[in-house]
């Protein structure tokens, strides 16, 4: 074997090692949220801490950075070596951007800021519950400005929320974000409007008493019908749905079940299964290399949407499904397919993003990630949030907050000190549309297929077009080689008109 | 603060960190047993692996070793410091105990033996399937000569079995424990004789078809009733029934369910919550020390057995416990508590050491210890083994296999590389009859306690016994400190005399 891939391979082995301890990390985090004893957070957080401190050490200690600077020059980031392919040339630029993350920040930095976080986090709980929103004021003040001192180590060529965004959503700027954002606030706003004078839906017959374990099942059933493997993972319930992936052989989810809200479990079943299955495709091959790593949280939340939204809220989709829902549930037994899509459909102006339809919800993300652009270069002070949240509610939703607790305390996120972070829930939707074309095209019949209950395909696609992948490709990159067009927010709205066009008749 | 009581916290705190990553590593085992997506274990054996490379670097490392040897000279163990207290003088020879048994055998060495133990599990699991124990032997030998080896690297004085017998009790050693097992032995074979001669006791209502949900919650309210912590631990279901604790406000335990027969899950239930109280009762200021560390798997077994037979099959506790249990079997409504006792300690010689009952299951031990003791000396080859097994079957409990699955193949221990760890078992019997003395004069009335349902003052008592001390005392020191008298067998021996002199009226 030539040096250079012999060197490549050690690089990937102790990476991999690292990429276990991080799949162990997951599952004490997994395990906190389903089956850990409930006295035992304490012990838990000294857990998760000690394994943060190790992971640290892992992808910043001299083994690791010997080993990558043996291929790649990590203050140029030039390559030399002709021996290695196109696709491991990419992942020495991953690895690379990833150690000028983690060396980034002064350990002392790091420290402070953790200790702040969880600070915050539990003020913000309380607050949250006692609508004290001057209690929480003044950590989320600190943590706009540790957010800027983060910025300042990270460093950015325009904006500070650049080098907050690229975090989360690598190779993006606001600059980029702020235009595509704009755009669908400019076709969705006037939307709204002329919905909320619309027919109205009626969608109670989703509200009612459904028994937990018949969710339970059927969720079951969901999931075994898009592909999701149940030998490499499990489906448990939690407070909060989430997905957590120890390796593709173990990426496990969880649903919320409401007793009252049919549709609830339904959908985050769907969501977080878009998510697993993206973590089951990764490479198995390349695990602990870029090229066996998801691409970013917005590329994750348009697997994650795909599902939830595309198929999941789909005619078609309810046409095979419908039926099968009506064996578990009887009250649904006189509903038509009709009813039914139009029901789940059913857009509803609300105060919280995370009950939001799918129309309001980038609403509600485009107005938190201009209030936290505004907040980091000090054009809105902490202070004055309340009341620039509710302004914006108004004007964006047509809703105003009550209490802050419904309005600018809803969210956990700042509380545990992440800026930067919401605009990839809005992004992952406009991949997903853009990704959405190229399929269409590829599956013209996809709708008469999937109304038939053949699902599988779509996972074969989606396994060609971004799982098998990796990070080989940043999101941009993915988007534009697959579907051969620049990437914009026009194949979104174009969905949305065309949607909520014919269910309302506009 | 004085400097030695500084450097011994910082010796503390330091492992206190490997002790939480002992529990973590214990976390991958419990979920492997319990939660693990059925085909997640390839990548379970990885992370398992690096966990125990991390806790092997984190226990022989610089940090750890540069932290000890300034209290303790490794080699001599001479303690120079004068403010430290007896407990702390204590801990210091138990830490540097563990650092010579981790770092006394070479990595090459560790190595070979871990991949020679994870194959020859596998060739075990096979053989015993298929009765083929040709196919075990080779294995088998390697494994010998392997902890032959091991010995030497440990030392020893008499026997190389002593070495080995020491890492899981320690301070002990073949002469103490032939002692001790040839009196037992003595007693047991004409007692078993005595029994198997006199009226037979009827036990059919204990096999039937037990519904596994009512045996869950019965599990449950037994655990509770003894003091188990429910919010610092919980019960699962498993294959085999096991205990694990990552914490003292962490310590999970699972039962086995059977549908056929209703005491195994009440039996697994109360011998695993043992296992868990003494867990759970350690004093958590101590976690990550020796003193917050259980003394050896003999004093655990003791406290497992503790709970298990000596309570869990007495009379006086099911005289408060029957009436519960019929409320969950009605099957069992007519039975009388007389009976009922009877049967639960009825005595059947049988060919498998799991299934047997309280007086057959040291002669099945005592059998395991005599032919690893003269497998390690060379006195008996691995060839030889299947006849000198049912030779001593025959000689001890009274049956002979009719094949080497249900003989010299029936335990998982040899194919896992453990030799010396039998002996524990009776061990743990002998220390719990020995401390049940001291209970029993300071707890005169405990069967009508007992027997009006009332439990938790045995928790109370052991946690005055045995669970705070950590590893202060070694089990002799500690079983000699409570009782104030010699250990020998006779406490146990007497013991079963009185008590299945009562059952088959001898």
């Amino acid at each position: 074997m030539h040096k250079d891939l012999q060197k490549y391979q050690d690089l990937h082995s102790i990476s991999r090692r690292t990429a276990l301890l991080q799949g162990i990390s997951h599952l004490l985090e997994w395990d906190q949220e389903t089956y850990m004893p409930s006295d035992a957070s304490a012990i838990r957080g000294e857990q998760l801490e000690t394994m943060a401190g190790l992971l640290h050490e892992k992808r910043t200690g001299k083994e690791f950075t010997s080993a990558l600077s043996k291929l790649i020059d990590l203050k140029t980031g030039e390559i030399s070596s002709k021996d290695l392919n196109t696709s491991q040339v990419s992942a020495l630029k991953r690895w690379r951007r990833d150690y000028i993350h983690a060396t980034a920040l002064p350990k002392e930095f790091v420290e402070e800021f953790a200790r702040l976080s969880s600070q915050s986090l539990e003020v913000w709980k309380k607050a949250r519950a006692d609508n004290a929103y001057h209690h929480f004021a003044p950590f989320l003040d600190k943590i706009i400005s540790m957010n800027r001192k983060k910025a300042e180590y990270l460093g950015y060529k325009d904006h500070p929320y650049d080098a907050l965004l690229d975090l989360y959503e690598p190779e993006n700027n606001k600059e980029k974000t702020t235009i595509l954002f704009n755009s669908l606030k400019k076709f969705l706003v006037p939307l709204l409007k002329k919905v909320s004078v619309a027919k109205q839906i009626s969608n109670d017959f989703l509200f009612g008493n459904f028994d937990h374990q018949k969710q339970l099942d059927y969720s079951r059933q969901l999931l075994d019908s898009i592909g999701y493997v149940t030998i490499h993972g499990r489906l448990d319930t939690s407070a909060h749905p989430f997905s957590t992936s120890l390796h593709p052989t173990d990426s496990r989810i969880t649903t919320r079940l409401h007793s009252k809200s049919l549709m609830s479990s339904i959908l985050s079943t769907l969501h977080e299964g878009g998510h697993a299955l993206y973590e089951q495709g990764l490479p198995t091959e390349h695990f602990g290399s870029p090229l066996g790593e998801a691409i970013s949280l917005g590329m994750h939340e348009s697997q994650s949407r795909w599902w939830e939204t595309r198929i999941g809220q789909s005619k078609a989709f309810w046409q095979h499904q419908l039926p099968i829902l009506k064996k578990h549930f009887k009250s649904l037994n006189d509903l038509s397919l009709d009813d039914f899509y139009k029901a789940i459909n059913k857009v509803q102006p609300s105060l919280i993003r995370v009950e939001a339809d799918e129309m309001t919800y980038p609403l509600h993300v485009i107005l938190r990630t201009e209030l936290e652009c505004a907040l980091i270069d000090g054009s809105l002070s902490v202070r004055d949030l309340p009341e620039a949240w509710n302004a914006k509610m108004q004007e964006l939703v047509g809703v105003t907050p009550p209490t802050n607790s419904d309005g600018c305390l809803q969210d956990v996120h700042w509380s545990m000190g992440a800026i930067g972070y919401f605009p990839t829930y809005v992004l992952g939707n406009l991949y997903g549309a853009h990704l959405f074309q190229s399929f269409e095209k590829d599956h013209p019949d996809w709708t008469s297929n999937v109304a038939e209950g053949n699902l599988k395909f779509i996972k074969t696609w989606l396994n060609d077009a971004v799982y098998k992948h990796g990070r080989e490709y940043n999101s941009l990159e993915l988007l534009e080689k697959r579907t051969g067009k620049e990437f914009t927010s026009k194949a979104y709205i174009e969905y949305l008109q065309k949607k909520y066009g014919e269910i309302y008749q506009l």
